[in-house]
């Protein structure tokens, strides 16, 4: 952390979703707010840190989610701001196995935007909203004055039901780790694209999608068996993984091989010497599931059209340190799979 | 709107809540969106501008709205960002006749902010929050590069709960008009700090506050007899007074004597020749009542310490000219109070 004379500043990497975010948030928000005013009675508030809130109503749940997005390049093969953003909220929706119901969305946009580019982004947010037949029931529309914003940032709230949610604390030793898709691809694509490399050519693009279609049937089928569930955003599945383990008491060992990342995003990231498991994804998932049912969810997710879905590990028992997430590589051997901390690269939400 | 080459651009307009912003939002928007996207089957979506949206669950309704904060100064005579992030979200809820439930919150901040005064804006939020006894459940938290953003954004979500929501465009007729408290507190105030005048001095405050206390009481008395509820924030009174009277199809006629405005705010906007009824209140709500129960309210209102709460009016049947607000002035005969307009002072949210 920086100093000057004893005041202390914000970096980015207090922002970046890594270590440093939890730090200050744990600082500034947990531990000052009393139990009753961070905590759902029966539900997930923010002591329960997990995709999405969950609020007891009637015999269901409601499942809220917020989350602002700012991302440069505004547009990037596979999507824009304005599909990344409707995907997101949904994606946190269905993580907490939420049927997502409505969006609203507060976009606050630079004085001087083009008015085409934003009419094209909120089409795609639109569009996004049309394809999974879900409403956007409100919202809010700010300007700043030329100079104050870089261009834009669209805030999405995302609202759902469920019977249950899916709390990631409940991971238990024995439960198999799946992934419904390769790992990095929005994060090395956006990093291609912020480093001017021919993003088309290298065959990358970003997987920013709702996983509405995957998500539901797993969620339908498997219920109870299903005891975490996460997209892996910022800080890819290593943050993913080392929170779980965390919040479980739990050793996640993984096995590198079977971690699907795509050839082109393979190549990029070696010449930059870049881990794919600490890059974002944008329409992926990981679960944590029983193992009695780990091969039926897998081949629910395929038939759902995850062609890359593979399981990739499990949830052990602790033996000496609980809490941390082990990667088998493919020489052999495990390793320690670290949180990521620090200014992550490249800088997307 | 400016032009050049043929390409338009976003102006500060365009987020001034005005006129220019339901046209944006009009032609983005709302009429791009198929019926089924933009609406709440038997509740209340996009398709009926209101403060938030209401979606039923079970036999109550769900009440939710965001809102993205910005102000500079960022701290002021009466609150700051962070208090008036919390109140104004929790005001939306109760202004839909919602008991607030829980809040949550997406804050961005520019890289190089001082964190004691992150940690102050939140602890003020936070305060707020304590003394209503309401959670906060969830967020998000990021930064951006330095000179890409001014200061910090705060968003804001409101979740609730009501037996029925509050529809304003289901004023009637005969309908009595209240106010909670005096006009234009909190947009004189930031305006005058914005040029530089010693608002102390002057007696000028932001009356930045949840309206719980005013308003639960009210919706618990009188329920159905509440046909409209807001609380008159961008483009103040005037902007409230003719959506309500275009969107129930009445006129809506005012009495200036009878709106409280203070002594202070109409001194320096006297000055400045800018008419409080166009500026922003961030703790006062208008209500519109059935004839028979308008004093009913105003002693129940006074009686939770509205003491400058008042009747200003009441929506009359449309001879020639529906959807209009008539103002009487002190000199007598009634003059059109215009929706707002243009660039909006000061710019706040």
């Amino acid at each position: 952390m920086n100093g000057q004379l004893g005041r202390r500043f914000v970096t980015l990497a207090h922002g970046a979703g890594g270590k440093e975010t939890q730090e200050l948030l744990d600082r500034m928000l947990f531990q000052k707010l009393e139990k009753k005013l961070k905590s759902v009675e029966g539900g997930v508030g923010l002591d329960s840190p997990d995709d999405a809130a969950a609020l007891p109503i009637g015999d269901q749940f409601l499942v809220a989610t917020v989350d602002s997005y700012t991302v440069s390049p505004l547009i990037f093969p596979g999507g824009d701001i304005g599909s990344l953003a409707a995907s997101g909220s949904i994606n946190d929706v269905l993580m907490m196995g939420g049927k997502p119901l409505a969006l609203l969305d507060a976009t606050v946009v630079e004085e001087g935007f083009d008015l085409d580019l934003l009419s094209q982004l909120m089409d795609s947010l639109m569009a996004t909203l049309r394809r999974e037949s879900i409403p956007l029931i409100g919202g809010d529309f700010k300007t700043m004055p030329k100079g104050q914003l870089d261009k834009i940032i669209i805030t999405t709230v995302g609202l759902g039901l469920t019977r249950r949610p899916i709390v990631d604390a409940e991971l238990k030793p024995g439960d198999k780790i799946v992934v419904t898709g390769s790992m990095g691809d929005h994060g090395a694509t956006i990093l291609a694209l912020q480093q001017g490399v021919d993003v088309l050519k290298s065959g990358l693009e970003s997987d920013a999608k709702p996983l509405t279609s995957f998500m539901l049937p797993v969620i339908d089928r498997f219920g109870k068996g299903l005891h975490a569930a996460r997209d892996p955003t910022r800080g890819g599945l290593a943050m993913t993984l080392n929170d779980w383990a965390k919040g479980s008491g739990t050793v996640v060992a993984v096995d590198e091989a079977a971690i699907p990342v795509k050839e082109s995003v393979r190549l990029y990231l070696g010449m930059l010497g870049i881990d794919p498991l600490y890059l974002a994804n944008e329409g992926a998932a990981v679960l944590g599931v029983e193992p009695g049912i780990a091969d039926a969810v897998l081949r629910t997710l395929k038939e759902a059209g995850a062609k890359d879905a593979a399981i990739i590990g499990e949830a052990r028992k602790p033996k000496e340190h609980r809490g941390i997430v082990l990667l088998k590589s493919g020489i052999g051997g495990f390793r320690i799979l670290e949180a990521p901390a620090g200014n992550l690269v490249p800088r997307i939400c």
